[in-house]
């Protein structure tokens, strides 16, 4: 192999593919990023098996070929490096790689002995914007499990209705739903469920990607394509829970309120509540005789028996009954550093009923949490 | 105790005096704030009888008293909360903090209970600015021991000869000293050893710190007084090594070099030096017949069996003979990154003998690394 390349187009493709490289990965060459000559460009591949990348970039071709290079070394030697264009040439194994004022040899491994990267039969694809699959991911995934007790729940739910791609999370203490708009699609109503690790995953290659993302999928594996970048995921196998019925149909308080306002005082509630499992308490009234003005107080309050209490009031617009109800601070934290929109809405069941959340005006996404009992 | 005060005061106060409480504190008391009046300024202080702050803000007060307030949860809470002036009052060990957003309750504990910072008596005092200790602090103290198997080589050794104060910290493979200004001094000639933890926080408190300090010492405290707050800290007892035997007299090569460059360089030659414990080759050579121009060559080579190696060439400046001598990269990655200035000159004394590095033009400072055997 003799190619010639720029060395920051190789250092995006060097750290997007290391990252896909598990910290303990079965099989030694695993540890390797594969650099292959593919069609005029250069290919850079990694797997840990059960997700896989890969990543072309525009290169120079003197000599085809293939070789797998140790990840980290190669990763940060390529980012550590001041240079503009780089050649690299493969003589025995040993990988030289030449830049003005830096020269190294990196010892490299046989590419015959690395694993290809699973492939899929793409009978299926649908297509999204770049910016819709972003904010869906930002604004969902993080309520998935954190813990693998029950693998359904630590992916994520994929539901195509139509040209709806309902993207949802749930530990089943709160759920996330965003419904993305599909721009393309060739098979309508299909589900499963993608680990969130894949998506968190493609959620930092968007930050690279062009405007849009073609996502294709068979029976166990989805194929994320974003045109020069390839990412390609088992799926998680089993029947996802049938979340829609915890939404409550009817509320009976719904208010307004400034989230940055909202974030600091659950944050220092959250203080007082370390010994209650976070538990904090949410309290809406009305200003006396305004609840027809719809002037209303919403109340915090954290306390813990060893601490002492805190209590902080933001006057907000509200309308329905005045109502109490105590939620777990850390999910109410999540979604507000989740949610983009200046203002939330926040929507109350009853003291023993799920609570929804969402941006002020937004119809495509909701956040549930589940109360706690006092 | 009721008193009113400024939320961003008392917040800078309470950040630094919850550094100085260990994690692992022998007493269940000295994880507590002690919160008093004093002479018509709130006074802030915690300890965890090694080193104790006392830190004054400006309070309305209309009660005097104390009150001994757990820290972690007091400085969290003022540091959330968003108001401009915050009431305190202490009623029956419980601390009733208001804003006009927030309110909390803490429960405190009886102030008797709080060790007395200890006192120093003021016998012996010294002035430096505040700019010049910074300087030292930040181009020294990551030199001294990091474990504490030579007590004394973990601290930093501040050695006064007339108005000059010598601050210095070596861990035996490296050496760092500087030379401060003395502005007003009482007594000539004295040393003594200062924690490395101490003088860590001296560097921080520097960051909001007047133009200058006083330094008070006895036979076993030192006082930095930088007006409204005093650390007081023991001493390490024992004798400082007479580490000026060390300092080369005669060098056979000199090098000056753009210093953002060289740290470019040595990052890289040390990621191939992992397996043979960091060691990286430093070579001085000259254009062939320009020794007299000082048309040098400084070489930095990284090599590993299992992996490789990488060589980088900087053209630089340089007199003297060619040289080859192998050093610790981590040791020049820390003085560079702690050196202001842009250039660098390095002096080499030799194969077998220490090399000198400091800011191009510094005379005040040296930094001494011992060579490592090939």
């Amino acid at each position: 192999m003799k190619v010639t390349c720029v060395q920051e187009n190789l250092n995006k493709a060097l750290i997007h593919s290391s990252r896909i490289i598990s910290v303990r990965s079965s099989l030694p060459i695993l540890d390797n990023i594969l650099v292959s000559t593919d069609q005029g460009r250069l290919k850079i591949s990694a797997t840990d098996l059960e997700l896989g990348i890969n990543y072309w970039i525009g290169a120079k071709i003197e000599k085809d070929g293939s070789i797998a290079i140790p990840s980290r070394l190669i990763t940060e030697f390529i980012s550590n490096i001041k240079e503009d264009k780089i050649n690299i040439s493969v003589d025995n194994n040993n990988v030289l790689i030449e830049g003005e004022k830096y020269n190294a040899t990196i010892k490299g491994v046989n590419a015959e002995d690395f694993p290809s990267i699973p492939d899929i039969s793409e009978e299926y694809t649908f297509t999204v914007t770049s910016r819709d699959l972003m904010n869906a991911i930002n604004q969902v995934a993080f309520a998935a499990a954190a813990d693998n007790t029950r693998p359904i729940l630590s992916g994520i739910f994929f539901k195509i209705e139509k040209d709806i791609l309902k993207i949802v999370a749930t530990d089943s203490y709160r759920l996330a739903e965003e419904k993305v708009k599909i721009t393309k699609n060739e098979k309508t109503n299909k589900s499963f469920i993608v680990p969130t690790r894949t998506i968190n995953e493609v959620g930092k290659i968007l930050k690279d990607a062009g405007e849009k993302v073609d996502i294709s999928y068979d029976e166990n594996q989805i194929l994320f394509n974003f045109g020069s970048i390839h990412l390609v995921s088992r799926l998680i196998d089993g029947q996802y829970p049938n979340y829609e019925q915890i939404i409550p149909a009817e509320f009976e308080n719904e208010v307004i309120v400034d989230k940055q306002e909202l974030f600091n005082v659950c944050k220092v509630a959250s203080l007082f509540a370390r010994e209650s499992a976070n538990s904090i308490k949410v309290n809406v009234s009305f200003e006396k005789g305004k609840e027809k003005d719809e002037k209303g107080i919403l109340s915090i309050i954290g306390q813990g028996v060893q601490v002492g209490e805190s209590v902080s009031k933001i006057p907000v617009k509200s309308k329905g009954k005045e109502i109490e109800v105590s939620f777990n601070a850390k999910y109410i934290l999540d979604v507000l550093s989740a949610i983009p929109e200046k203002n939330v809405e926040i929507k109350f069941s009853g003291a023993n009923s799920a609570g929804l959340i969402k941006g002020e005006g937004k119809n495509d996404y909701l956040y549930i949490i589940m109360p706690l009992r006092n």
